[in-house]
């Protein structure tokens, strides 16, 4: 375990991922409490909303008056997700509270990005051309690339290290085509398919062809197997991870309703503070959030952390 | 993961675990129906029920009936659980489908004795001195430590692996003094306090002290790191697991309501199956029960593969 990092970059991704799959409409300051809540635990990095169409995602027609309504702290980084012209334009326009990042989105599965991002691979790729040039002409830095369907897909099966590096590869080439050099990517286990092994295999392969290139986890819990996969991917010296608080989201790929989505920042924190490896996060202040977010979607949400509760908090009992 | 071993043997105990927590009455049929349903999955080990005090357990007052009723798999062995000469008794008038083995049951930590057990470490050792002679005259083999608290404790805080050892210890010598002689202990994280860490260490420093003794591990995924805790496991060559499918079963000891208990029969499958390792489990069909479990006590249940679905159901469809 000697690869182990010392600390660890945690993206929360709970107030963008999370209320844009619950039917019922979530309140505009609802979100913005939710946020508020983030902001103080100790968090670093919080991704607020997305900048999509009200008609294709209803729930986020609110984007702009939730980042208007939040009250930001200084020592986080807020980010936001966008995918045209139109996203980039309405995210500009917040430029004093949000920490504007690009991002190359390609999938490694032909038929999720049919599926998905509704174009080919080489179709998408097209697009993310152009829209890496336009945010490097926006002055958006664009480093990093997201890389989805990394280990499997519901409609490819197995997605071979092979398939992943030649994303990435379609991903570097794309920025250095737009003017910008990619610096880091995220390996996404959108479907969870993922298991410790193969966390080490493609990581392995990825690193072995890029191997300047910082590689970053995002992971899913459809099968129960994320937390097992993010301690593959410490044991890997891995910092950065995306999750989500409570594990809201969701997973519309699961085979029945219910299956948890991106994994639960509460048990990731739990697991680094466990292994001595240091988050800056409170947990049971993140887990006050957590509880806060399940009292906004009306219904529990996968994380056991949340209702185990923090370890330290019995410790301090016992002491 | 040289360590990792080619199967594993699952017990499962969702039908003993699962329903004794359950604010409802589960109808014997029902837990009947579980269990046929469980004994065609591939599992070869179910453990069926409690004989215990229908006052103390109502949810267990037809243990008898129980075992009457389920149709046996030949491949199958049923196991059963007991505290007292009175469950001993009952247990013994089911030779024909249980298979009957004893345990000594000890905890690592004083404070959870006490509160779970209701007798101190010292006064329930006496007990298992007793219990264990009795198993001997019985002709009921009893070679197996159930260490409780192993990883920590709500109580106690923090759990050392000396505490650990020194309790191994007091279960071997318990045996020894009834004339048996112990040659497995199946490590429990009662509480959910485990991280993979920890696992490595109180596997070593159990196996340094008795070199010969059979380490097994039954995980809660009280706090959402049992399956990384189990993967920690297999990767040191444990070979046997006690889980429940569904994750039935719930945490009497957890912060919040709803915590999840064993670690889910389905997660353990798949990962062990997408490790290349034989559990003789169809995951399919273990979802199937699991899901008319769900269907019994009317929620959802904790097990994420339960909804998310396996992989090879998905390989298939590609192919």
């Amino acid at each position: 375990m000697s690869d182990l990092p010392q600390r660890i970059i945690i993206t929360e991704e709970g107030p963008r991922e999370g209320f844009q799959i619950e039917p019922g409409p979530i309140r505009t300051e609802d979100k913005i409490r939710f946020i508020d809540l983030l902001s103080n635990t100790g968090l670093s990095r919080i991704q607020v909303c997305s900048f999509v169409s009200p008609r294709l995602v209803p729930g986020w027609a609110d984007a702009d008056a939730v980042v208007a309504g939040f009250t930001p702290n200084d020592s986080v980084d807020y980010t936001a997700l966008w995918f045209n012209q139109r996203g980039i334009d309405r995210a500009l326009t917040f430029q004093n509270k949000l920490t504007l990042e690009g991002s190359v989105h390609l999938s490694a599965s032909e038929p999720f990005s049919i599926s998905n991002l509704n174009r080919d691979r080489a179709t998408n790729l097209e697009k993310m051309r152009e829209q890496t040039k336009a945010h490097v002409s926006a002055d958006i830095p664009t480093h990093h690339i997201t890389l989805m369907a990394a280990f499997g897909c519901n409609f490819a099966g197995d997605i071979s290290p092979e398939q992943v590096v030649a994303t990435v590869r379609d991903g570097v080439d794309a920025g250095l085509a737009a003017g910008t050099s990619i610096t880091s990517v995220s390996l996404c286990d959108t479907m969870g398919w993922a298991n410790p092994s193969l966390i080490q295999r493609v990581i392995g392969a990825v690193r072995d062809a890029f191997p300047t290139l910082q590689v970053e986890l995002h992971l899913h819990d459809t099968r129960g197997l994320g937390i097992a996969n993010a301690h593959a991917g410490l044991q890997l010296g891995v910092t950065h991870f995306d999750t989500a608080a409570g594990g809201l989201g969701g997973c519309p790929f699961a085979k029945h309703k219910g299956a948890p989505g991106n994994i639960a920042t509460e048990e990731l924190v739990l697991l680094a503070e466990e292994l001595g490896i240091h988050t800056g996060v409170d947990l049971d202040a993140l887990i006050d959030a957590g509880q806060f977010a399940e009292s906004i979607v009306g219904h529990t949400l996968p994380s056991a952390t949340l209702k185990g509760g923090s370890l330290n908090s019995l410790r301090q009992n016992v002491s």
